[in-house]
């Protein structure tokens, strides 16, 4: 059953008016706090304060209700206490309010019936109005193309628009996720905090997200279902059109008693969620932090299209660490064609290694035959996705800009995964650069790099 | 066999004079960069260029030998071509030079038996007389109190001092860690670049640093050993001296093969040298972020008495990543004292959380409360140690800031690893003075946060 039109969807995430249920002055309030991130944030259509007690709320005039208003409204964002919410979606329906934010917690994940309740007839208010409602108990939403903070955290404005779609059950992880992509330069294309999941569930979001032409990688921070057959039936429909990784907590004893209380659903034991995960094509993590590593690759890379990776370092021990983190994920270092390997043999004396992994060392003063070296490994028939270590060294800076012409040209026929690692300050600006243009994806241990390739081949095979 | 002298190690790691054979004002030769690195990095001792072709390199006076020079010499650095060291190596024992450090690569890690025989050469002579070597093939070794860059990478001068000591078999894992440091502001007390260990090798140097009162936690990189067997014996002369922790790389069949082209050296079973380190309570980690996070939480933190752990969450979803690590690795998330859980009570709603883990989310906005719960779970008896997962709110920016004196407090007699993240300059400065004042070490996730502490545990597991 899909609960939420598309459309309304649509309406949701690219408001041209926006209402703010409980807009206050009041830095002490959450909804001050979703003013400053709408006005702040960069939205260019109207912003409502909406709230009976005051005149103007940062400089626009607020009005007692929403009826109040002679203009259609989009997107309304409530933060007013629970017992008032209900009245709202009735002048919601009433108003013909293309989709509600319900930012308003104390429902499903509180200790009492009341919440829930509340819950069902917010739902069948919902519902009978065909509204999309985000929520309840969210931070809110954040759309990076149009710009609209639709949340009461402003700061997250500051994160740079980019491909990344970010679907998370939980606000903690949603922030977490978030501020590690502002501060790792991360683009995001929007982030929903999907709270307790009224009528717009995993299984929504998915099947709009897959159709929406600025996104292209979804991540999922999960902690449990109701509706996992929906989740099911979305996620076959979705596989192979755009690449989704999700991680899922709560496999633990008292994770699991803690979803129950945080989000009103059970966690559900880790191993049936990883299977049907795999039966969707949907790539399971285990930490945020290679949720956000994947989800960058896949929104960067092709995938390789077999487990062969030639390992091209300049340093012969993150080489290893990166070839036994390829191994464990199922990947081969396989051995070069002879015909590459004879182009290699031409260009490195005999005390290097030759042979895949390639220890580019004993070139590394000879920026020609590097750049053969690399090229012959790129061309290599056996190799089907390319991992390239280096670390800097102060007799060889230019280097990397040596490369660059050559990662340039390769990088979107095979998936280059790099960790290229300076002092702060010295090749970071030419990595950005190269990260820009789609030459590779760039990780900070030869480790995390691996492992992204893994996830990388790991949909290539869903795809197949 | 403990074949150098301590004392031998204390000349070569603290010299009054630092010789550089090879030293260069050509910027392509390894030799300049030496140079730069011991001029630009606040050596105070006595530098002295050797080159017979020069008068002088960076306005110092050059001299043809070291045997041409009326002054002894503590460290000699050797960045010449192969053929020549053993010529150098019978005149640094004419001259009673303390140590060498020797860059000079083309040894036993090239496929040509003229290298192993140059080593065995080599090998004599330093031995007859009695000077300890690090390398051959190295890229120096960085002392950071006091500071002495004696490698061909200038850039490591960048790294602040602190009590983490990193001992690298790879030249290119040494780099990358110190960039690692250097670029998140983690302290060390030395790099050593071991190469190909003529005689300096991992017994040696634990044997060392166990005594440096400036030496707090060992990281030890590891590709493989020829003397395991002295290994195990240092380490268990070391076990519950002073935290050591180790990455092993070359489990995977290509990783090991390239271990032998590197470094001469078999890399090995991976079991074996896991089983054999936790038989010298030297921790055991599966990458190079996994080193640098334990090294820090073990420099910074008291071990866990116990492997009960109370979370304390902002937000429940971090909450949950860090219950299913910690319990992944061993810990436990008990229950709390029936005093523990009344005063819990008396602050927090029922809606809350109020079980461990505690989600501290309803008593955001109330300081006095937030406090009182968190002194609460630190009292508890069954809490070993703590967890702290705060994810920044616009609407409470202030909440750390009232946190900091208990934090400051109770830091040090229960270990508090905390993942606290705010969008980029917004708390970091509070979190570094937290951590400079050893009230708790601070991780990007949650997830890293809890596998610190799991390290933590079991090395307090190792004492006990």
């Amino acid at each position: 059953m899909r609960r939420v039109k598309r459309e309304n969807l649509d309406r949701l995430f690219n408001p041209g008016s926006v209402a703010v249920l409980g807009a206050s002055a009041n830095p002490s309030k959450l909804g001050f706090h979703v003013m400053k991130s709408l006005v702040e944030g960069g939205y260019r259509g109207r912003i409502i304060p909406v709230n009976p007690g005051l005149e103007d709320v940062m400089g626009r005039r607020a009005y007692p209700s929403i009826t109040a208003l002679d203009a259609p409204i989009d997107l309304a964002v409530v933060a007013i206490p629970a017992g008032g919410v209900a009245g709202v979606f009735s002048e919601c329906r009433e108003k013909g309010v293309g989709g509600v934010v319900l930012i308003t917690a104390g429902y499903k994940e509180i200790d009492d019936p009341e919440g829930a309740r509340l819950h069902d007839e917010l739902f069948a208010l919902a519902e009978s109005a065909g509204i999309p409602v985000i929520g309840p108990n969210t931070f809110g939403l954040i759309n990076f193309r149009p710009a609209l903070n639709a949340s009461f955290t402003p700061e997250f404005s500051r994160i740079r628009p980019g491909g990344i779609a970010l679907v998370s059950q939980s606000g903690g992880m949603a922030h977490l996720l978030g501020f590690s992509a502002e501060r790792e330069g991360i683009g995001l294309r929007l982030i929903v905090g999907l709270g307790n999941r009224l009528n717009v569930d995993f299984p929504e979001i998915l099947d709009y997200l897959v159709e929406d032409s600025h996104t292209e990688v979804i991540a999922l921070y999960v902690e449990g279902m109701d509706r996992a057959r929906d989740l099911l039936r979305i996620g076959k429909e979705v596989r192979g059109r755009k690449p989704v990784i999700a991680y899922k907590t709560g496999c633990s004893e008292k994770g699991n008693a803690a979803s129950l209380s945080h989000t009103g659903s059970l966690a559900g034991r880790a191993e049936i969620y990883r299977g049907a995960f795999l039966q969707c094509g949907i790539l399971p993590v285990d930490n945020a932090e290679a949720l956000l590593d994947g989800a960058r690759a896949l929104s960067a890379c092709p995938p390789p299209k077999g487990s062969g990776i030639g390992v091209l370092t300049a340093q012969a021990g993150p080489g290893m660490a990166a070839s036994d983190r390829c191994e464990r994920g199922g990947l081969r270092i396989p051995s070069f064609s002879a015909t590459t390997q004879e182009r290699i043999n031409a260009l490195l004396p005999p005390l290097a290694l030759r042979t895949n992994p390639v220890d580019m060392g004993p070139a590394w003063y000879d920026p020609g035959a590097l750049s053969r070296v690399v090229g012959a490994v790129m061309e290599d028939i056996h190799v089907r996705g390319i991992l390239v270590l280096m670390m800097f060294a102060s007799a060889n800076m230019d280097v990397l800009a040596g490369l660059a012409p050559l990662l340039k040209e390769w990088g979107q026929k095979k998936p280059v995964v790099s960790c290229i690692l300076s002092p702060r300050g010295i090749w970071d600006g030419l990595v950005e650069e190269l990260e820009a243009s789609r030459a590779l994806v760039n990780y900070p241990t030869p480790e995390r790099a691996a492992a992204a390739m893994v996830n990388l081949w790991r949909y290539g095979q869903a795809l197949s």
